[in-house]
């Protein structure tokens, strides 16, 4: 664990760790979903910017939430509530926390998909308890609600930015579209500072790979790392746009102080634009292992298939004085070393 | 009852009954919220056509279901089943169904704000139920979901049309886009012949007058009926489009049976555009009771008003040949007179 730890520390000293964290120092934040892959690595950097932190997280199987991923804080103290968003401790912690980072979701759009109901408790049901407990114990608070670009289904223009229409192709994207509006909504007739962020692909440490339920990237990291094939289906000539999670971090730190952030909604993406071909071989390059192999369009995905997608950040950028950092030949370097460090952990 | 049964016939005669409903003779369809205001018409028309009508009701209290309203269907058979949509017993009717009206929902949009959870149950987390019950065990079904054009907002242009901008205001504009979006999805990707309607503020027989949860129409009618003051905000210079039920119900009939309706959203409206001030003094003039009073805005109506609202219905009349045939003069008219023989079980 010692050695874990010094690990961790040398990893997250590569990161950028611009002055925005100092905001946060002495401040009460809980971060919901925060064993998961975003929420860890936003305790964590609370956590050393001298926050205090609580996270909830309900630790449904399969889904993101991992203890290690909070295991070593580098001493700091993190409080770890093990409830949904709206059981009674978890609305108790709420209740004292100056800013709350609502990360908590059911993320897999396939499970979206299968279990329909537990996607709409999960990403929405759950969300309206939180947001009525912060209504009426805690109506000053500023919240940060995570949703995703998956939202806008296949891009009618791009780079999609907030004013593309919403257009959901899963059950996933009307839940989290909705829970969008339930924060804005208690924005408006309640006075909840709340912001939401959709957030285009994000890889980074900490995150899920056991499984094929989670996206693209923890897909092709963990086939690299288990020297496997990744499969770029047709050409792999669309394109996307990554970000890697500390680059999301100081986004949504950014989000949580900006004066002019409550009552928005920020599409944030990243300019670096690569096609999935280039991407699955940056992975491969990286990882040093894996391979990139091309197949047919199984007729079952061809239906779903977007196309090419990335997101137009101009409004976070100007709003927020927020740029992406990390390169993504860098950050997936990064990613693989973090992985290959904690295999056990997340494959 | 034998009287009541007589008084029902001939308000029902009154009504226009055009070919479209022969179309359902002998098919089996169910009504969801069928002893609900717009169901139990529906349910009462299908019925007098020879359809083999079942109705499920929660009957949840201080909502729209009313025994009374099926009591009499001039000796059809229609079968009524108690309870939510989500439950088995109203699974199995719908499984065995060849059309859903699914109706149900919970319509206060000042109950969607003080029970958020509840309004989500009720219409979002069971309308996902009957949509999986749906797909698993009668993907062929055609099934029409009624929606609100509380869904719009504030307008941004008039009439509004299917393009216009959803940007709810409450709870109740959350819940029932995200359902609309379930509907769209689940006919999009399991095959059912799904179709929303988004209904303005519908008036006549068999609706809840009982208190002030349900719409301004409501509240007019009962306050003229018991000779109390109707109280017009401002000037009462802004303009709404409402509809008679049986034009309602009309239109529901063409949407289940047109062959360009699967996967359509129609908003459906009134060309006959009228101020709050004219429709509270022909309610007033029908009754021959009441009286029209203004009061200034009050504050906490003032952030909710939405200012002037009408559709644009003629997607609905080009895909539907459908058309309102009820002026309101004539349609409040026949409900003054529905609610005067039937006062002790509406007020």
């Amino acid at each position: 664990m010692a050695r874990s730890a010094r690990r961790l520390a040398a990893l997250d000293e590569q990161a950028s760790e611009p002055v925005v964290g100092a905001a946060f120092r002495g401040r009460s934040c809980l971060v919901t979903g925060g064993l998961g892959f975003i929420g860890s690595n936003l305790a964590l950097r609370l956590a050393r910017e001298g926050a205090d932190v609580t996270v909830v997280d309900a630790m449904y199987p399969r889904h993101g939430g991992n203890r290690f991923n909070l295991d070593d804080a580098g001493g700091a103290d993190i409080t770890v509530i093990e409830a949904d968003l709206g059981d009674p401790e978890a609305l108790a912690a709420a209740a004292r926390a100056e800013v709350v980072f609502n990360l908590a979701g059911q993320v897999s759009h396939v499970d979206s998909m299968t279990s329909p109901i537990f996607d709409l408790d999960v990403n929405t049901r759950s969300h309206v308890a939180l947001l009525e407990g912060l209504r009426r114990d805690n109506p000053d608070v500023t919240i940060v609600f995570t949703s995703t670009r998956q939202l806008f289904g296949k891009p009618r223009y791009l780079p999609v930015d907030e004013d593309h229409p919403v257009a959901p192709v899963d059950v996933n994207g009307i839940t989290k579209h909705a829970t969008e509006q339930f924060h804005l909504l208690y924005g408006e007739t309640y006075g909840l500072r709340a912001s939401v962020v959709r957030l285009t692909n994000v890889y980074g440490p900490r995150q899920r790979l056991r499984d094929d339920f989670q996206g693209f990237l923890p897909i092709f990291i963990r086939r690299a790392l288990c020297d496997e094939p990744l499969l770029v289906f047709g050409d792999g000539a669309q394109q996307r746009d990554c970000l890697y999670v500390d680059d999301v971090v100081d986004c949504l730190l950014r989000v949580a102080s900006a004066p002019d952030a409550a009552g928005e909604v920020f599409n944030v993406g990243n300019d670096e634009h690569l096609s999935l071909r280039e991407i699955a071989e940056a992975i491969v390059a990286a990882a040093g292992s894996g391979r990139v192999e091309f197949a047919a369009w199984p007729p079952d995905r061809d239906a779903i298939d977007i196309g090419s997608y990335f997101g137009d950040s101009s409004k976070a950028k100007r709003t927020l004085e927020w740029e992406p950092a990390t390169r993504f030949a860098d950050g997936i370097r990064m990613t693989i070393d973090f992985y290959r460090q904690h295999r056990e952990w997340y494959l």
